[in-house]
């Protein structure tokens, strides 16, 4: 398995508007990207620094696994996730090791990309996503 | 401000030793340092992705900051940590934004990094640390 770089670290927020005004104003990055992602019950906001984004998450539904996050640890890093070259592959070397895999299947997620989840009672505590650009398979 | 990329990830765990082998057997990483910060109780290993390196602390006293991380929230992600250019400029701006800082002065870090703290309580859950490195200036 190759990870080439962490594609992005998801944070979760109580308000979206407030934590990009702080990552804008204070930190001087720029959101380049608002977006929902209904079947995870998100709306996200995205920044880039070096080649790593940060993606802010408000959970739209109070039911929702940001929301349930919020509610059980307070907000704060939510999950990092990975770039990998071949998401398939890379998911069936990692279940051979022994990881408990939250998706054995790649799905989409924000941006288009392919993804999946490894479970954190396998990765020392650290909710783990494979990210996939489909474009780089062309 | 600018913040050229994220120098690196900080992540809680119990045994250093266990969690370097995932970080190298499964997601394929190589450590390529261990390094221990007295002053902050704890024993760090290294690892590169991208332009982005993840530093796995292992407390080496209950009473550290790592341990008592732990004892509260479980391992994990614990901090963030964004390359900045001219940190003692970064700290004056950040606090004139209004944010509460951990430290008001630059202090030595692991890798001999200059590096200075943000309070979780202003920067939205997210305990953010800002890294100088010295060879830059020279």
């Amino acid at each position: 398995m190759t990870l080439t770089h962490i594609e992005h670290i998801g944070i979760a927020v109580e308000d979206l508007k407030s934590a990009t005004e702080y990552y804008e104003k204070v930190l001087g990055l720029k959101c380049y990207a608002v977006e929902e992602v209904k079947d995870q019950k998100v709306k996200t906001a995205f920044f880039k620094v070096g080649d790593t984004k940060i993606e802010l998450l408000e959970s739209t539904e109070p039911d929702g696994p940001i929301g349930k996050f919020i509610e059980k640890k307070g907000q704060g890093i939510h999950h990092i996730a990975f770039n990998v070259k071949d998401l398939p592959n890379a998911l069936k070397e990692t279940e051979e090791n022994g990881v408990r895999l939250i998706d054995s299947e790649p799905r989409k997620g924000a941006e288009g990309m392919n993804i999946a989840f490894l479970h954190p009672k396998s990765t020392f505590g650290v909710l783990t996503e494979f990210c996939e650009n489909p474009q780089d398979k062309k």
